[in-house]
């Protein structure tokens, strides 16, 4: 894995908080992500997994919540994880139509680890979010299949790349190429240091609304490009992961901050963009078995959650920033192109 | 307080499971309720406190809940609540016209034992249900005042009365006299025994839908009464304690199977009607002040609530049956009269 | 397809209201049901289609909401039926691990009929329920392909069967074979007339919780059968179509009085019990494509949903009786048998 | 009433689309603003009202809909707010402590003009926004009467005052002086121009996080004032109004727009900050009494929403900063003083 320029490499640095050694999502411990890519003339596409830990999450559930800032969209799994407030199978990312089969290549992938499901204890919740990149990828032919999820989940790992990669890889945002994206915060409670990251999977807004750290860097480069109208089908989905122990309403309201990140980068949550936060810490593992007595919890008190809350907005913000500054220019379906700003910048003589 | 005969003096028992030593909310320990009622002519109405413990509620918070049923009501408090999941301040349960009112006075009151309130820390978030008992009460008399809100929760304790007293005193419920009724139930989870208790304030339904125990007894009496086509501005309020260490998303889970009990009774669940549960768990005490190491909890297995599903419904639905049953004949306003189940079955020869 | 008895050909009525015709979903004028089954030794299972109208869905949608009781379930594509209020896709039904397959097909099947789709215009959301039918089904197989899906979507008509068919074919309720049941009701308002149907998927409750019209028929069958203990892994699909115009809020309104009648049949909403409503309204179609001018609506006032409350309540209980009383006998998995409640009424020399 | 500077005044334009006339909430046709103000050393608080129109909103309601961004507040009358979509009062704003008095004194005067409250009809639903004042405003001494209730709605007109005036008194946004800002914006669909407006009470924020225009001004008087770190006990109500034909959950996906511009002005939705969204629609009125033919409405193509959504973040950025600009420095409770921006700029020689 070569190494990608990311906005704090341009001297752009977000917010007050200071990032993890890797100013990733992976910074959570335990925490890996994994990509599956094709890059075949018009399929543009592929899977990227995020696993909250590596033993058996269906029997160890980490603790999860969802938020969904704007609902036209088709994510997987939202129901139950409201429900029961747990995660138990790795959170899949890829295009929507293909949301379906991945679902059903997920279920597949833990009845093989898990025997007893459907046997002597009930099914599995398979999350798998979704964005429509059918702008650079001809997103009717369905291209992903069973290899592909399976890879995606088997490539997981600390380190991942960004940009036009795994489900990032056709994906469009402000009218450039999007995708991938992560940024993470340490946080100090008491005398214990937390970490929250995020990933992003950037589809969503318009160039002219483009904004960074306060730079209006859309209508810059809206002079120079003709492309900025083309109707926002877009979407947005945020992964959000920290060891910090909450339970899941406390959770959601993490959650809910992602939107004033994803708003200063200068999203106007369109219509058309599903955008939709899902969210686990890892400070907590719950059994799938019953025990009768009650379990042993620990968790902060409420109004620490302050920290959390400014993190989350920051890491979502620096993770959009980081989907583009790393990803390159793609050519896809119809000889569609996105281009990734850096080099769009360059064309034009403009720098970050 | 002179002995009053429930359902179960008339040897109908609702559900499987046990109820408590006195059948009643008080059965969960520390629950204290008091009432404070006003037979004035056509004033008949009053206030209801439930006390989730006899401490210092503002800094020993409960972990609370709501599910709105049928939100046509005007219930103050439930935003905070549903955001933190805690209870700081009794549940009051009036009037509709007089809910403003008892909030502030409730405000008073807690304004009164933590003078820190609005000095070097926030504000109080008081909660307080309603039902509209216009038919029997002048509730544009709006009478509530002060000294009628201090007092119910004055006269609060584990031993109160049933049926028209208190906030109960107006309301009507099924076209007869209902009000304050409530029950309770046992549940063996491992080897400990935890208790559910549900008090309600019943004020809606038709008489022909009224169902005890599988008896359709509202259909045999609407042959004989014929006022059982009033319109139902009615409502329910449901209020549910436990000693079960639960999490507010537990316990708005077992909130939501007070449905169960109310359609059980026959409720449509009609347009008017607002019905609204509020519960708490007084299994653990969140303090107000925040310390910065995680706090420990016990929280019992997700699974673990099935007999807490039970009991909800099953004490919801004798609850409101107590609150009939145990409900004298009143006259008020304009000379309206709703009648006591039992005095109305006395008049024609029938029995429960 | 051979007569079926019914409840109401044991002379049971529900409640109050008249049926329509057919005393079915498809009463509501356009709505076609159909079924796909698999009846193979260990593969007990099928998909079951509701189409809202015959007409091309994407392009003209239905008025659409859902409600969740309780969401230990998978059902795919609720969040944007929420954010958007329309239902653009037949509503399938299938066992649980086979729900993202299915969803994968119904997109395939809507791709064929909508070449714009992912070219021109955005993508498509496919809505899918889902309950577990493991007892009688080798659910891990996975026996649900395209055919079957295209099948029960190609075979929708407005007379169809019910009880062990299509997705019915594997599910227990109330430890008795379960499956689909159907029911309607008239509504009268002002001069016209209007239909609410509502279709169930039955696969929850244990036996000694049955209440049938106020008989506790599950503890009179508890006395001879010795399954009644068996874990409650179950879960309703409970879908409802009426022409009467309303919008999603009110449409929701509606939906949420479908547990009045759910609670009457006995269940106690268990933990494990997947319990989603999905409703649409045939008497606005709301068009794919925008038109500057705002569009004509006709919605019944607020206060006129009261009908529709109580015929939710109604039709739901009925259909999930009539899935009990027309469902045989079927043995499947590991030879696992669930009983018919005929059968097993004729069995014990019992009648309803 | 003398001339206030506001933020255009300063040629600070926020985003794309123009405003209208008066740049404020009653540009919305028939929306009308009224303050209450108390000046008096230790008590510096007050009423705001926002009418909707200038008739009887209790027998012609307007659609309505909250949009809760975090639920620590004291807001009154959204749970019917949620369930019926109308708004049938005024709106008041006030401090927190005096919410429910001010509910109280709200129902008195609606009684007042609807004799038929209670009598032939059922209840009223007051909604009170409020916002905690502690740090200028003794709110201890709950100063809130029925006379200033009463003053706040007679004085509504569709000019008002902005800053430290009304509810806005004693409140502090960013650690300077907040209160009452406004701001509009126009959208053309198809051949019509419709309205959007928005009226804020702000009261949260640190002061480091401040934003202008992308302007990091809070960072900058940070170095010259000391007070940034006093703990956030704040909160925002935001009153949305337009005259686009939309109904409440139409209007639900716009009013969850307002957060991207509540989080440009700086805002990390603090845990402690109840921030509160609550608008209406004014193109259609709902009749209190029903008619038993479906009602007629218009209402545009959910596509359309898109604009709506960038002037609802537009004008709830610009009238936070409005606030800002247009309150002057306020002294109050033990001498507590925050001080009006633009006094605080030349202070330091600054300039916006």
């Amino acid at each position: 894995m070569k190494k990608q320029y990311r906005l704090r490499d341009y001297e752009i640095k977000i917010g007050q908080l200071q990032p993890g050694k890797k100013n990733a999502i992976t910074d959570v411990k335990g925490v890996q992500v994994g990509h599956s890519t094709i890059r075949e003339g018009a399929i543009q596409t592929g899977v990227t997994s995020i696993l909250p830990h590596s033993g058996n999450l269906f029997k160890e559930k980490v603790i999860g919540a969802s938020h969904v800032i704007n609902g036209f969209g088709k994510t997987i799994g939202l129901t139950q994880l409201d429900e029961l407030g747990t995660i138990e199978t790795p959170i899949l990312l890829t295009n929507t139509l293909s949301a379906g089969i991945t679902a059903n290549h997920l279920v597949d992938y833990m009845l093989e680890s898990n025997p007893e499901i459907g046997r002597t204890t009930g099914t599995i919740n398979p999350i798998v979010g979704e964005c429509n990149d059918m702008i650079l990828n001809d997103i009717r032919q369905k291209a992903i299949s069973k290899q592909h999820v399976l890879a995606a989940i088997d490539n997981a790992t600390d380190h991942f790349e960004e940009g036009a990669v795994g489900a990032g890889r056709g994906m469009v945002c402000y009218s450039l190429k999007g995708g991938i994206g992560s940024a993470s915060r340490l946080m100090t409670i008491g005398e214990k240091q937390y970490t929250l990251g995020v990933l992003v999977l950037s589809n969503f807004g318009n160039l002219g609304d483009l904004t960074m750290d306060g730079r209006a860097i859309g209508m810059e480069l809206d002079k120079h490009l003709n492309d900025s109208k083309s109707p926002d089908k877009g979407s947005i989905m945020i992964i959000l992961a920290t060891d910090l122990p909450v339970f899941d309403r406390q959770l959601k309201r993490i959650l809910k901050r992602t939107v004033t990140g994803l708003s200063r980068t200068g999203s106007i949550i369109g219509h058309g963009s599903g955008d939709i936060a899902i969210g686990f810490s890892t400070a907590t593992k719950i059994p799938h078995s019953p025990v009768p007595e009650p379990l042993a919890f620990s968790f902060i008190h409420e109004e620490l959650l302050e920290d959390a809350f400014r993190a989350a907005g920051e890491a979502t913000e620096e993770a959009i920033l980081n989907s583009l500054v790393t990803a390159n220019t793609v050519t896809g379906r119809d000889k569609n192109t996105r281009y990734g700003i850096i080099d769009l910048l360059n064309k034009y003589g403009m720098s970050l």
